[in-house]
C-alpha cells in the first residue's frame, strides 16, 4: 500500500442518520419511460412547518450530494451546506420548513441503480430505467406532497439541482410560489457534455466496471478516480487554482516514485479528493446522474416563456457565477430574461466569484448576502 | 467493427516526404540529466536561405503536429499551418528562409521515447532519459547551426512552441533578433498541469500501456483517445463548441448501441479527432512532451527581465487569446511586461477569438493580421 492510500480511508458509515424516507407511487412512472416499483425517495429536513403549510423550501443538490445539506440533532455532521441553512442563517430555518431531497439515482438513500429491484432480488445496475431530470423533480413533488404540503415558498437547487428546480415547475405549476436557481441551465451546453461524456468514458473504458456488473470489493476506482479529478479541476476557474497552488510541488508524503508520477500540489490535491469521492459514490449512479444533466431540455415541455407563465411563479432569484467554466453565466442571464418574459419578477445576479461553478459551496458570505435576503423578502 | 472503426482508417505513411535531418551533437546532453548518442532532429524548410544568412526563421510546435508545416515541392500535402506559410502569406516565403523543426521527444522524426537506442538495439521506451523543453529548444539550435545560421531573423512558436522559443532565447543569448510567441508561457498554470496530468493518467491507466512496454499492434488506445478527447475539448471555448454544435444530436452513422454512448454531435467529432490522433502519436511520445510543458519555468534559468535582457532580443510580439482556458491570456501580459522591462520594444495582442487555444490554427486571418505585419517591419 502506498503512502497516499494509507493516508485515505474509506468514508465510515454516518455515526447517525437523519435521513427520512417518502415512498413514492408504486408503480412511479420514469420521464422516458419505464417504471420503478417499491421505489423511494430520501430527504431531511431542519425548521418547522407552520400549521399554513406555506412556509416550506424544497433544496434540491448538486450531482454529488446527500440529502444532508446541514447539521440537526439527528446528525450533527456538517452538511454539504453548512452555515448556509440554520437558524439566522440565509436559508433561515427559525423561519422556513426546510426539506433536502436525495436525488432520486443517488446512492444516498434514494432508490438507484445501486437498490435492489424487488423483480429480481439483485441491483438494478444497468436495468435501472433511464434517468431524466424529471424524474428526480418528481422524486421531489412526492416528499412534499407525503409532508402534506400542496405549495411551497421557494423551489432551489444549486448545479444539478438548478436544472431539477426548471424540471419542477414546468412539471407541476403551482406548486412552489418562487424560485430559486443557482448555476443550473435550461439545457447543457455542448463544453459542459463534452467534459461530463469523457468523465463517462473514464469509468465505462475501466476494465473494472465490466459493463455495469462490477464487483462489489472491485469498483472501477481507476475511472471513477479520472472521472473526478476532471469534475473537480472544471468545477472550478484556472484563477482559483492559480491562487490556491500556484506552481507549489507536492507534498512529500503524497509523492510517489511511478513512472510519470505527480510533481505538483494541485495533483497531490486532486488525487486526495478523487479518493475521497471515489469510496462513496457508486459508479453505475455516477454514470445516470451524470448523463441526466446532458440531456436535459426544458423546452421539451414546451416553449419556456409559457412554462414559465403557467409556473405562476410570484418571484425568481438566478444566481451565476462568471468564472462558470461548466453552466455559464450567457446561460444564467437567458434563464431570468425567459422568467422575465414570463412576468415573473426576477432578479438575476452574476457574482464576480472566483470558484468557477463551485462557487456556491466555497464562498457562503457572498451567496448568502444574495439568498438571504431573497428568501426573507415576504 | 463497428461502423465508426469502419469511417476512421489509420492515417497512411505520407505518400511524399520533405523532411531533412540534422545529427545532434554526440553525446546530446539533456537539460535534466542523461544523454542521447547518434541523435537527430528532423526539420521542413520553405524559401531560400540568403547569402547573409539573416533571413532564417525558426518554427517550433505545437505538442502534436509533425515539422509539415505547409505544404512544398517535396511534400504536397496541406501542412499543419497550410495558409499562414508561403510566397506573400504572413510568413513569407519569397523573402523570408522558414525551417519548422519537429520536436526532440516527437515520433515524427526527431528522436524521440519511440526511436531505437543504439546501446540496445531496442526503442527506448521509458529509458528515454527525461525531456525538458530546454531540450527541444536546443534541437532547434543545432538544427539551424547545421544550416549554418549563427543569428535567425526571427525564432517563434505557438503553444509548447511558445515556450520553446522562451527556452531557446534564454539559453542561446543572440542565436535570435527576434522572438514571435503565439498562446505560449513562462511556466505553466495550475489549471493546464491538472488538465495535462488527467491525460497522462488516463494513458499510464490503459491495462495496454503496459509500463509504458505496450505491443506494437496493441497500443493504450483507449487511454489515448480518451486523453485527446480532454485536450481537444480544453484547446477550445465553451463558446466555439456552442456555435460549432449546440445541441445537436450526433450524425446516425457515428451512433453506437453502447451503454452510455454518445448522442450529441460535439461528442461524436471529438470521437472522430482522437481516432485519428491516436492512429498517429505513439503514447510514450506523449507522455513526455506533455511532462515538459508542465514543468517548464522560465526562471529556472535565471532573473526573467535579466534573461530577455542578455538575449539581445531587438524586437518582441506576444499574441494571446481571451478565450484560452490554458494558456491564459495574463501569462501572455505578464511575458510581454518581461520583455518591456528588459527594454525589447515589443508588441502584446490579446485576441478577442472564440476559438479558444487552438484559435492560430483556426483564425488564421486574424493571425496572419498580426504576424505578417510584424516580420515584414524590417
Amino acid at each position: 500500500m502506498s503512502a497516499i492510500e494509507q493516508r485515505v480511508t474509506p468514508a465510515a458509515p454516518l455515526p447517525m442518520d437523519a435521513r427520512q424516507y417518502a415512498a413514492l407511487p408504486d408503480p412511479f412512472p420514469m420521464w422516458r419511460g419505464g417504471q420503478l416499483h417499491g421505489a423511494r425517495c430520501a430527504y431531511e429536513t431542519w425548521g418547522t412547518l407552520n400549521a399554513q403549510r406555506s412556509n416550506a423550501i424544497l433544496l434540491f443538490t448538486g450531482l454529488s450530494p446527500s440529502a444532508h445539506a446541514a447539521s440537526s440533532a439527528a446528525n450533527p455532521d456538517d452538511g454539504w451546506w453548512q452555515g448556509m441553512i440554520g437558524p439566522g442563517l440565509a436559508i433561515d430555518t427559525a423561519r422556513f420548513f426546510v426539506i433536502c431531497v436525495n436525488s432520486l439515482g443517488s446512492p444516498f438513500g434514494s432508490t438507484s441503480p445501486a437498490s435492489v429491484n424487488p423483480a429480481t432480488g439483485q441491483p438494478y445496475r444497468l436495468s435501472f430505467p433511464d434517468l431524466s431530470v424529471e424524474d428526480i423533480a418528481r422524486g421531489g413533488y412526492e416528499v412534499m406532497r407525503t409532508l402534506g404540503i400542496s405549495r411551497l415558498d421557494t423551489v432551489m437547487g444549486p448545479s444539478l439541482g438548478g436544472m431539477v428546480v426548471l424540471a419542477f415547475v414546468a412539471q407541476f405549476p403551482g406548486a412552489a410560489r418562487r424560485l430559486l436557481c443557482i448555476s443550473g441551465t435550461a439545457a447543457a451546453a455542448p463544453f459542459a457534455i463534452a467534459l461530463r461524456s469523457i468523465q463517462r468514458e473514464a469509468i465505462t473504458n475501466d476494465p473494472d466496471w465490466r459493463g455495469g456488473e462490477y464487483r462489489a470489493d472491485a469498483p472501477p476506482v481507476t475511472g471513477q478516480r479520472l472521472a473526478r479529478k476532471l469534475g473537480t479541476v472544471t468545477y472550478r476557474s484556472a484563477a482559483e487554482w492559480q491562487e490556491r497552488f500556484g506552481r507549489a510541488p507536492i507534498r512529500a508524503d503524497m509523492k510517489r516514485h511511478d513512472p510519470f508520477a505527480s510533481e505538483f500540489a494541485v495533483q497531490g490535491y486532486l488525487e486526495s479528493l478523487a479518493r475521497r469521492f471515489v469510496s462513496a459514490f457508486d459508479a453505475n449512479c455516477y454514470l445516470y446522474l451524470s448523463r441526466s444533466m446532458d440531456r436535459f431540455e426544458l423546452d421539451a415541455h414546451g416553449e419556456p416563456v409559457q412554462l414559465m407563465r403557467r409556473a405562476r411563479l410570484e418571484q425568481a432569484l438566478v444566481i451565476g457565477v462568471q468564472s462558470d467554466l461548466l453552466f455559464t453565466i450567457g446561460e444564467q442571464q437567458a434563464l431570468a430574461r425567459t422568467l422575465e418574459a414570463a412576468g415573473v419578477p426576477t432578479r438575476f445576479v452574476p457574482l464576480p466569484c472566483i470558484e468557477g461553478h463551485d462557487a456556491f459551496l466555497v464562498d457562503l458570505k457572498t451567496f448568502s448576502a444574495q439568498i438571504g435576503p431573497f428568501l426573507n423578502s415576504t
